[in-house]
């Protein structure tokens, strides 16, 4: 295998734009503008459980990276860096050109600045850390939620999850809509200007990884609140347009994950603000439903006025069981 | 497998001293100090390559946090925040409460928040990226070497070679030095005290992790320089107490990484300052040598005077060939 020195400088030692000094010494320096705070996540993906060996390497570096930049537009803040941990099986350059090009591709379009790696010999691993900048005291917390505040979700959830399930079990999409949800699949687009413009709107925040109801829940737990989801409400169109089944559609909107789009909740008095927000970031929102006393727990209220209630427990009958 | 939520608060959800908001939102959030800029490192682990199956996992844990650690001493600066990624091939729970354990007594001696996390199944892979801060412009890189100044190392670098070799190959070690090699491979010290003593006094530092001579070379590249280092000058008594074979000790001072000592240079004028902070710190240092002019290229003086010029690949003759 080549040596770490000559990989991380073939393929990962790229300009950086707002950075005191990057990779190549002990440590990278940065400085955080003053009255900001830094806000930092990490993620691995694991070769067999998070990605394939066959899946599509420069896809794996947009979405990699994608992921990560997800986390802190779910804070509220903008993502400026990020360090790369890449262990590789072999000497496999083709692999390795793709994914970094991939990975450049994102970072580019996102302003990121590549402050730092590691690469070594081992199972196909990838761990990127994130790093982002918000206005002290104004990130956007899971905790915050109260009973009354609206829920909102941002795009079009389950697209990624449609084209899972196509690609593993066959299902059938249409074809001018299959390609948008493979994309949505592969090359996730993170809510970095919707992210920050909820700030001072929204009272708690996530990105869906795992599924709407899922990470819901998350919102649920460190607010203290329950939620009522109206089913009717659910951004399903696309969906149903994509598979022609809306049990299916509002299957994936629920529980799919992957899209990496934006939960989160709002007083009432700031819908007219969240309407600008949206538009202004260019990303669609839509309300799906209020948040509640804790007491009522979480209920999908259907069409035709039937109220299903579904405890933690039964978030998981939404999951997918791949 | 327990769920990754269970695992990280079960093992890893400790107090945070110094950090507005620790794990269990999307990301973290942290002060960066008026005047300081942070620094940032990232490194990873992989079962069969950096660590064997039946490493003692309390060990481990102390050691992946420690060699971070020594990273951001390298620059000067001081650790204060990290992060761990953990990819872990079953729910192997006595592994992990061990693996927890001693990663925590690391953070504690060091006073290390641990900021966030991920925990997914996997081949065992750890990576952890890590934190410091320094007072704004005054890192030390590994680019400011100067014909002239003064080579210096902390410690007794090779003590971690000893006992790889013993462990390994089966080479004897004295009882009473033996556990102190052990110690050094095992625990290893982070110099987090000298390192940030050196600011204003080392012209360029950095940790040795592959070997003296090999990091040496980092230096004298980034620098411009060429070096003499004095055979006798080596700290090696004590690896000789330990092997009883001289020129195996000054092998392993000269190849053995993993001991995590500062190389650094500095100016002549500087050696008193130097011994005040070597005391303040705790940490003896030894003058080994000195930086030339590039064109010197790379030299080792015997004690008989004999001139053995090393050239960058010559430095492989040191390698430890594992």
């Amino acid at each position: 295998m080549t040596s770490e020195f000559d990989l991380i400088r073939r393929y990962f030692h790229w300009p950086v734009h707002h950075t005191d000094l990057g990779g190549g010494d002990d440590a990278a320096l940065l400085t955080v503008p003053p009255g900001e705070q830094l806000a930092v996540s990490t993620d691995m993906l694991v070769e067999g459980r998070h990605f394939f060996v066959d899946t599509d390497p420069a896809a794996l570096g947009w979405k990699s990276l994608a992921v990560n930049l997800s986390d802190i537009a779910a804070m509220g803040a903008t993502p400026r860096w990020a360090t790369l941990a890449l262990a590789l099986p072999d000497d496999d350059a083709p692999w390795l050109g793709a994914f970094a090009g991939g990975l450049r591709e994102c970072a580019d379009a996102y302003a990121i600045d590549l402050i730092g790696g590691d690469t070594t010999r081992g199972p196909r691993t990838i761990n990127i850390t994130i790093f982002g900048t918000v206005p002290t005291g104004r990130a956007i917390r899971r905790s915050g939620g109260r009973p009354g505040d609206e829920l909102w979700i941002s795009g079009h959830p389950g697209r990624a999850a449609l084209a899972l399930w196509h690609l593993r079990d066959g299902i059938a999409l249409n074809a001018p809509w299959r390609d948008d949800c493979l994309h949505a699949l592969h090359r996730p687009t993170p809510r970095t200007r919707l992210g920050p413009a909820l700030r001072g709107l929204a009272s708690a925040m996530l990105d869906v990884s795992d599924g709407l109801l899922g990470d819901l829940g998350h919102i649920l737990e460190t607010s203290g609140c329950g939620a009522r989801i109206d089913a009717p409400a659910l951004p399903v169109a696309p969906l149903i347009d994509a598979c022609g089944d809306a049990a299916l559609a509002r299957r994936a909107c629920l529980s799919g994950g992957d899209d990496y789009e934006l939960l989160f909740a709002a007083p009432a008095a700031q819908r007219p603000a969240i309407l600008d927000a949206s538009r202004a970031a260019g990303v669609p929102v839509t309300r799906i439903g209020q948040l509640t006393e804790r007491e009522a727990g979480l209920v999908l209220v259907h069409a035709d006025g039937a109220r299903e209630a579904l405890t933690a427990a039964g978030f998981d009958h939404f999951a997918d069981r791949g």
